[in-house]
């Protein structure tokens, strides 16, 4: 049995393989790559002229967020013994296991919930920044859509962790830095979504109903 | 220990009390009561003149759905040891744990795909009631939210339930009625709403552009 650092001590992972990148470069390369991809996308949302700034900011976040979901995600998904590996992926999961062991250990509900991220919540991420680029009629409802996705995959995470103990962590920094910051993007983001994309759906609802409501009294005293 | 019908057989759910109602008579009573919900929500739904045959079937799902999550799953959600209790609604529980034990054993994923039900999706499904009702602007986003929801939910039964081995029924039967039938509404259905709600928030997003774009293009002339 090889020794590792994470919480519950005695869980078993054999053939661990000690992280070799630094905390810090694992966080550089994360951090710039997503600036890297925003600036991306805010620069080419520009062109279009029709595009609001808070649209280029959603388009940001979601070629962020779907990038999230396809790139890393996808390698946790397919790598269920990545604690043996010392590639650069396997070094992100083993650092941010740190603040909960339940994704070394491959827990079911959070495998599940990155099964279906990957597969459902990723693809419709890219497919939304299209939806807004292009102005399609299903660019709120798809925004919604994955938002609700997002909070009810973060649902999951903390209620499962608390009805199995709440202790995962190999710190309270890596708690609270990893886990409660990192998961307060996708709470906070996808509700202020929600609402922008219920309120236009709402009002495009409303303005639609109101439009039709003339042209069916005309039909009916006509 | 006391002996139980479950699989895995070495469960333990110490206190266990035998199932006392006859599964015929749990069937009746659920099967009896939701057709009379549904035939009320059917008749009052009928006075309104301008609702359509599929608003109104629609309803009826997500009353009947919406009762199914506050009554049935509100009591699974509080009572975590069902299985010593021999009241009518701990033996429905018993009974369907026949098709999938980890309910009795209250893995953590199950318990926390009720609480996310029993909070937001119950009472959602009774909302959508009534925004279907009174024509709110609302309505067809809540309904794609609410079968967002019983998708995410049903979902996340079978993956677990595959990456926990797929080993809980106490036999086939158990299995294909309660687990394969019992879920397949809430996946056939929930699909059937979000592509017509869909397809309804996409034509009236369609029609607002269509009917502000004349008034823009009037105002810059104008």
């Amino acid at each position: 049995m090889v020794s590792h650092p994470y919480i519950p001590q005695d869980l078993i992972l054999d053939g661990f393989v000690q992280i070799s990148t630094a905390q810090i470069t694992v966080l550089g390369v994360y951090l710039s790559s997503s600036f890297l991809v925003a600036s991306f996308i805010w620069l080419v949302s520009g062109w279009c002229a029709k595009l609001s700034q808070t649209e280029r900011l959603i388009m940001c976040w979601l070629a962020f967020s779907g990038l999230n979901h396809i790139i890393l995600e996808t390698y946790f998904v397919f790598s269920p013994e990545f604690y043996k590996d010392s590639s650069f992926l396997a070094d992100v999961w083993k650092i941010y296991s740190l603040g909960d062991s339940r994704y070394a250990a491959r827990e079911s509900s959070l495998v599940t919930l990155e099964i279906l991220t990957v597969f459902f919540v990723g693809p419709s991420c890219l497919l939304a920044v299209y939806a807004i680029a292009k102005r399609k009629s299903y660019s709120d409802i798809l925004q919604i859509s994955i938002s609700l996705g997002h909070l009810y995959a973060v649902a999951l995470f903390y209620v499962t962790s608390f009805l199995q103990g709440n202790n995962f962590a190999s710190s309270p920094f890596y708690y609270y830095s990893y886990i409660v910051l990192g998961n307060s993007f996708w709470i906070c983001i996808p509700i202020l979504i929600i609402i922008r994309s219920w309120k236009e759906i709402c009002a495009a609802v409303l303005a639609a109903s109101h439009s039709r409501a003339p042209t069916q009294k005309k039909n009916k005293t006509g």
